[in-house]
């Protein structure tokens, strides 16, 4: 059991020592938990909004959607004001999505972790910048996992932002459930998916999922959707069209947009470039800015009673 | 506390009824852990091979490889002694790959649970066949999927099976730990990664886990490499290529081919149909078979010595 800090003295200690030291432990667990609880709220109520992508399939994107959309956030006005929190604990990829590979994070005078700083200011935490290398695995079951994104709300410095990110591992495991636990006026979540079958089955998991622990669902992105070849310009499923759209209308979510299949997005993410900071004017490009214009309309039709806290 | 199913009585237990209740429930539960243990091994005993399936990173089609690497060892002499674990208790696509879907598993008199049988004889497990609908997530913390997997061991009647391959969810966390923990002589794992730098920093982390909990690792394989456009021919590289194989040398771990993404496969997958069935002449066919061959030379070169039980 752990050693309390402080011990709280009650008027008969003495007659019965051992008991009063077990009460004693008792209040001082408590105090302990709820000071971290008023540390996590404290953090988290300078921040505006918080956004959750989820998806329940792996390789759909969803971080390539985080990275874009926190840049496109930032381009839009909220330079400076945007964060991304990586809760991928096994496979971190945002950091080397958004430039930031080999970065640490720092420990501030206040005992406070400083976020590491990219492009327009976008502030993100990351397991990756933990880590001693790119090759170490991070090999921790679910406990382990819950008390880092519990740290990595609480324990860094944040400051005041408008917006942050949440990049969530696929699943409907402990990450999200931590999330959804310690957020509980998380805005939202959007829902990343691709258009094949076996992964629409898959994300109907995720809207069941965000409906079962009561967050909105900000709606749907379709990521990789028809390839337009380079040589021919002939236009190839890849993967099979509509997938996402067809959710959204079945489940009366709102559909935010499809993100065509481009080369440039998966090579621009390897070299740590936003694809949409790159390529100003392409069509991936105006469909993260439609999103961003979907999600702004969303938080502000929210009414403050529909929030959950 | 669990109520014990049978009490050892000792000679004085009249004199200090409750400490020796205690020592029962003790003796009890360790005789209930261990009866769960071999009729753990008993089970694993009647499997000859065991290989799972895992990536650092989701998408990049671990289950497609593992649905089309059980068909080929079927199609290879091995009719009705194949085996499939889909241990992505989240994410289960094992069941639509292999055109199982809307199967159920089926308690059988000796108190085991009946496979699935599919195409030429294949035993399927899957957490989908206990799942009312497609839509219904699993919201489980690790502690729940680790009881899971290890029923989905011990108490199925998996019978007498030349290989069984176990598809693994992305990440090195409660699942892959469950699975090396409870079958100790797993003969290795196959490590499927796609051609994108990001998924390749992802897939060195699963290399390192194969090794640190000490897993012989069977191989690379390269998922969605070059795409070739139906319409020109012209040969696209979509996600950027070469990225398994660099692994592989840089890793010392043998290479165990480039799967080509094809359209088919994924519109295969989608209909249940393994790919491999029903394209039998083409070239992503012949690399299946060709990985057939190298697994099973893996699996002769392995001197009983190196076996870890």
């Amino acid at each position: 059991m752990k050693q309390p800090t402080r011990q709280v003295s009650t008027k008969d200690s003495k007659d019965n020592p051992g008991s009063h030291l077990k009460s004693d432990i008792r209040i001082d667990q408590r105090k302990e938990q709820s000071e971290e609880e008023q540390k996590l709220k404290r953090n988290l109520d300078k921040i505006k909004h918080k956004i959750a992508i989820i998806s329940g399939k792996g390789g759909v994107g969803k971080s390539t959607v985080t990275a874009n959309l926190a840049m496109a956030f930032a381009m839009n006005g909220d330079k400076n004001k945007v964060g991304v929190l990586d809760a991928d604990i096994h496979g971190p990829c945002i950091p080397k999505m958004l430039g930031l590979k080999g970065r640490t994070l720092i420990g501030g005078p206040d005992g406070l972790l400083s976020p590491v700083v990219g492009k327009l200011g976008i502030k993100v935490v990351s397991m990756d910048f933990l880590l001693p290398n790119d090759e170490a695995p991070v090999i921790w079951r679910g406990p382990l996992k819950m008390r880092a994104i519990n740290q990595f709300l609480s324990d860094v410095a944040w400051g005041n932002l408008d917006y942050l990110f949440i990049d969530l591992p696929p699943g409907t495991g402990d990450e999200p459930l931590s999330i959804a636990q310690l957020i509980p006026d998380l805005d939202g979540v959007v829902i990343v998916t691709m258009p094949s079958e076996v992964s629409e089955a898959v994300v109907k998991k995720a809207v069941s999922f965000a409906r079962q622990i009561d967050v909105p669902i900000i709606g749907i992105v379709e990521n990789m959707s028809g390839f337009v070849c380079p040589e021919c310009g002939a236009e190839v499923n890849i993967f099979r069209a509509g997938g996402g759209k067809r959710i959204a209308i079945d489940k009366s979510i709102p559909y935010l947009g499809s993100i065509p299949l481009d080369p440039n997005i998966c090579s621009d993410s390897d070299k740590g470039l936003p694809f949409i900071a790159e390529n100003k004017t392409s069509p991936a490009t105006k469909i993260f800015f439609e999103i961003v214009r979907q999600i702004e309309n969303f938080l502000q039709d929210k009414k403050p009673s529909e929030r959950r806290r």
